[in-house]
């Protein structure tokens, strides 16, 4: 059987036996696993999310409302936005998809970081384009125009605060970035720590509202799967002027969400409490790694979001360091694949946190 | 901004305010409302199945398990099949739109029945296939072959039994129609309703290990949607020789599956006695539409679903049908877009298909 050429560039997404498993296979208890891997709220998700999907649990039968009518209206007041600004997809990750399918193809090319969010270069790779990255893995926009120009790129995709680095750039100076790029090109501004952001430092925050309003050519991406601790959901957002999101809906096929997600993302955005306190310890906690981090002669890079990273020295390498964790109980990220010497780590619970120094000593 | 010219083909699923919504605003009660539209399971899913869900609840805050491990092994034991002979994706939709990224293009054929599930050529038109059908409703071979003769198809999309319709294909014919046709041709048997035609004929019953032995240019689709009670949930599978599927693979995205979904589903494929008390009933009730429509003198499509579509005297027009029933609090499908003049009428409860025959009556 032959398929499409587009195939042969693309390496599959190779997910082996959950990590869980592996690690059990070193004879650890499951209870005794921490992992710090996902990036995903240690505290959960809120109790009314989950009071509100008990309650739905009976209507799992039933198709969900395609038309998204409650978090649409919900995410519409939430950014004083049209629901016409809006798009749902079953994690931003579908609204990426969908925005390289609508704009680039074979003859296209994409612009994004040295080190940013992987998913960009797999969907571009899906329609054959053109991958080109800045040489720094942290936004450097100097290095962003310098390519814009050479490249005349189709799509350029901005992720703030970054994943898997986790600095995030001044709202302010891609504003001024976005002022130089013609009309034609889409900008994606990925938004998906930015409840972290925001809170640590108001120069980073974004308001999706102001940045649309001001550049038609630009897409803000949400997700429920961060702050909102709702990852295993799959529900994040588009927001972007009404000839971008009528092109996107194009491609949305109907149902992408389903009805038990639907109902968790419009009651967790309600309880901007819960994410509020998400946030706040987040950043408590932080200060333990970063004091860690010092103590141990290792760079934090300063992070707005709920995960840090820590480059180690030469003589050690992430891949085997990551490993000799797993082996302990403790899953981390390698960066290694990223081309960085570096662990990304979640911030967890106090409990989880103190878990991770203590064997990362032992394993350093 | 301009987007890519495949867009110019596609209309936008549009999707309205909830249909329950519209029907409210005639001022009927919400608890007197009777959805028999998009055949959804009327017992519900599993009681089994929402006790499952209802102890994961906790759990939401976590990304799934991308490897799919527990389902994929169920669903490999059920169908005796290995799990590298297995996809799963959103619903069975989202393997219709992998094979189609796959193995069509803007230079590609694809081949479908006059009447057939909506997404082959919504899936078709997002890659600017050339879409060509059969000039009949019903599946027929002859035709089928003769089109592809003409028109050498790169997929062929086989729905049995087959949607809006409920007709389904005997499955020697079918193994005829596939032993002519070429080794590059992807032919997709789309099995969404089986569960019911293979209790109802066991001549329309299709075994996917025996199938994609035979015939490697096969892949069979099924869904948790039907017969397992779970549209809401997403869930649908396909099973191929390994090159079919690796190829599928490439074009996944991580995570398709929720977290709630992949438990749901995994329960709900242990369940086989409330499927098959499901089917039971369902045939049951159908008799009820059968004598129904004997009385009224309108044809039944013989079928092999939960549902019946009731073709009508040329005099009544289904789209008015279909909008005078809405006014009364029953919805139901109108099939005139497919070109029928008939209404597609999910099998519901006892109580439900009551309230369908009494307020048909009074509209008719």
């Amino acid at each position: 059987m032959r398929f499409n050429a587009t195939l042969n560039n693309i390496k599959t997404y190779e997910a082996g036996k959950p990590i869980e498993l592996v690690v059990r296979e070193f004879g650890i208890d499951p209870s005794d696993i921490v992992k710090l891997a996902s990036n995903e709220n240690p505290k959960g998700c809120s109790p009314k999310v989950q009071e509100a999907v008990v309650n739905m649990v009976s209507k799992m039968a039933l198709y969900p409302d395609d038309s998204m009518f409650a978090l649409k209206k919900a995410l519409a007041s939430r950014f004083d936005v049209k629901e016409s600004e809006l798009i749902i997809g079953a994690g931003s990750d579908q609204i990426i998809e969908f925005l390289v399918h609508a704009k680039a193809n074979e003859n296209a090319t994409v612009l994004m970081s040295a080190v940013t969010f992987a998913m960009y270069e797999i969907y571009a790779r899906h329609v054959g384009a053109k991958i080109v990255r800045t040489p720094s893995y942290e936004h450097c926009f100097d290095e962003f125009y310098a390519a814009y120009k050479a490249h005349a790129p189709d799509i350029i995709f901005i992720c703030t605060p970054n994943n898997p680095t986790g600095d995030a750039v001044d709202t302010e100076a891609l504003y001024r970035f976005l002022e130089k790029i013609d009309s034609n090109t889409l900008v994606v501004v990925d938004g998906a720590y930015m409840e972290y952001a925001a809170f640590k430092d108001t120069k980073k925050a974004i308001a999706p509202k102001e940045l649309i309003e001001r550049f038609h050519n630009v897409i803000y991406l949400g997700t429920f799967s961060k702050a909102y601790g709702l990852g295993g959901m799959r529900v994040g957002y588009g927001i972007a002027s009404e000839p971008i999101i009528e092109a996107l809906y194009k491609l949305r096929p109907p149902f992408n969400i389903t009805t038990l997600s639907l109902e968790a993302a419009t009651v967790a955005l309600a309880d901007e409490a819960f994410v509020h306190e998400s946030v706040q310890e987040c950043f408590e906690q932080m200060k333990h790694f970063e004091t860690f981090a010092a103590k141990q002669g290792l760079r934090v890079i300063p992070s707005y979001t709920n995960f840090v990273t820590l480059q180690l020295h030469n003589e050690q390498k992430s891949s085997d360091l990551a490993f000799a964790l797993l082996k302990k109980g403790i899953i981390v990220r390698d960066l290694s694949s990223y081309g960085l010497n570096a662990i990304r780590v979640t911030v967890g619970t106090p409990e989880q946190n103190r878990r991770f120094f203590e064997q990362f000593t032992t394993v350093l």
